[in-house]
């Protein structure tokens, strides 16, 4: 049997393009006992991978070169040599960008299908992606009942998450920025944000300080650079910020520049915490447990950006850098 | 009684000058129940004083025009009309830069005087300014045993405090910035930093580097700018920042540009923390008997530079904000 996989040939330097990846063919031997064989059905392009793709000290090692890309991804069960994984399983795993993927057992996890929920949910709304938000909300930024809350990148999947999540935990009010005025209009038409505006429209530190005119008390960021500065601008004393990615920044080229009200950090008493995902996959449990039942009631809905075919795979993470998705942007194999 | 007063008149743009103060005389009226009368010995300038002549949101409210500058001063009862305070006890407060207060008996609070241990002591290794070491580097950054600690502003009352105590709770490394060569050897000769430098030297990020092989993994934040973006640089996977003070913006006219490096707060899930020691009182029992036996011990030595004379209090407010201290800076009335 022939897997195909998209691997990292050479580091991008500013926007990755289509000569930093190839694409190659291998055939898979027998399978030693102990792994399983499995058949993905998506696999799952997410804007941390950018930064995975330099060579820096992290808490998660770059990507390998000549390696195949690795990330989240959800598949069934084709063949399979241990007792608790059977054929026609749905698990999910970190192998990433293959359409056929075969590794030891203890690399997958076997998921519970809920009916009406689409496999790819696993990769976002049940996945990592809103378990990042989850964390990010409740654990990261402590979020208490009555807060302020801004997201930006709002209408990406981790920040429509939060947004919501924000709301079923009792948020006073909402407010969200992206990058159209279609993801404005579903920010509040469908997200239930309480505010939300255009980036775009004018400096965000303005258009942040009318959406919020007694301040913010958490700030959950996507994006860096001047969403964090206007964050810093309008934060409440004790404020306390979230930063999960840098979009604005990642492909740049030169050093950004930093914030330039850094002061504000010390007068408020403001907490500025980095931090990813994979430091908190013990919250899975809780996270699952109230996810699926609010995903039951209706309380949370969300978006997915679907492209076909494993060989789009490059093309769906430049678009997703681009912010061309709605919601989760998932490759359907 | 006549008391001679210093009030602030204007606020500063960029560094202060004498016409932003005034000095006056009043006539203190009769004493009513309820207050004490006080001849204060010592009177506290600190640089966190600068941030609150800026008229902006803070956690401190700036100080008033045309009104007394407060701050920390430690002096002895003239005159008591309370039962629990009595002439000739030795009381410590915030009324500020005066020769003789008189203010409600609440305001006071009377400290019990150890021998061999000078009342200006109070002000700084005794008082607000050690507390703010304290706190900073136990609550705020969260130092545990075997951290690699770096300190700005290290041979400042609060930066020499805050390496001795790294020292005394287990630091595997002390790291200390200071602006001359004196200083840099008072941090390794007499406050036992493992290693120290001079800023003024070459690039902080260069020098920390080569003082902290093996990165930081706390950062005591007196200075900001360069210092801040040197210590982004150096931290390991979870390192934590206090900042407490940016003593290297305070009198920026233009906006200072952020770090760099913002991105590292993600990769690496570091927390930059922002305190004002307001909000940590609570901590002053705990804090006043470990000093009081590291101090008995010999475990923490300390520096002073005392300017003699009311008069003098605002020339000596600018000697601290241009580094010509050692140690803590206090006027004597």
């Amino acid at each position: 049997m022939m897997s195909t996989q998209i691997q990292l040939v050479s580091r991008p330097t500013g926007w990755p393009t289509a000569d930093n990846f190839r694409t190659i063919v291998v055939e898979l031997p027998e399978l030693v006992p102990g792994q399983v064989r499995v058949q993905n059905e998506f696999i799952s392009v997410d804007p941390y991978m950018r930064g995975r793709m330099n060579d820096v000290r992290s808490y998660i090692p770059p990507f390998g070169i000549r390696e195949t890309m690795t990330g989240g991804a959800i598949g069934r069960v084709l063949e399979s040599t241990v007792d608790d994984i059977a054929v026609g399983d749905v698990v999910s795993h970190q192998f990433g960008w293959r359409d056929i993927v075969q590794e030891d057992a203890k690399g997958f996890r076997v998921v519970q299908e809920i009916p009406g929920v689409p496999l790819s949910a696993y990769l976002g709304i049940l996945g990592m992606t809103a378990l990042t938000a989850y964390v990010g909300l409740l654990d990261i930024a402590e979020m208490k009942e009555g807060d302020v809350v801004f997201v930006s990148g709002a209408a990406g999947a981790v920040g429509s998450a939060v947004g919501q999540i924000a709301r079923l935990k009792g948020a006073s009010r909402v407010i969200g920025s992206a990058g159209s005025a279609e993801k404005v209009e579903l920010l509040t038409g469908k997200y239930g944000f309480d505010a939300a505006f255009n980036y775009k429209d004018g400096a965000v530190r303005k258009q942040l300080a009318t959406a919020a005119p007694d301040g913010i008390d958490v700030y959950f960021d996507n994006v860096g650079g001047d969403h964090l500065e206007a964050a810093l601008a309008s934060f409440n004393n004790g404020g306390r910020a979230a930063l999960c990615g840098a979009i604005s920044v990642y492909n740049n080229t030169e050093a950004p520049v930093g914030p330039k009200n850094m002061a504000n950090i010390i007068s408020r008493a403001l907490t500025l915490k980095g931090f990813t995902v994979g430091g908190y996959f013990g919250r899975m449990p809780a996270f699952a447990a109230e996810m699926t039942e609010w995903l039951k009631n209706g309380d949370v809905v969300f978006d997915e950006t679907v492209v076909d075919g494993i060989d789009h795979a490059v093309d769906a993470f430049f678009a997703m850098m681009n912010g061309q998705n709605t919601g989760k942007m998932v490759v359907r194999i």
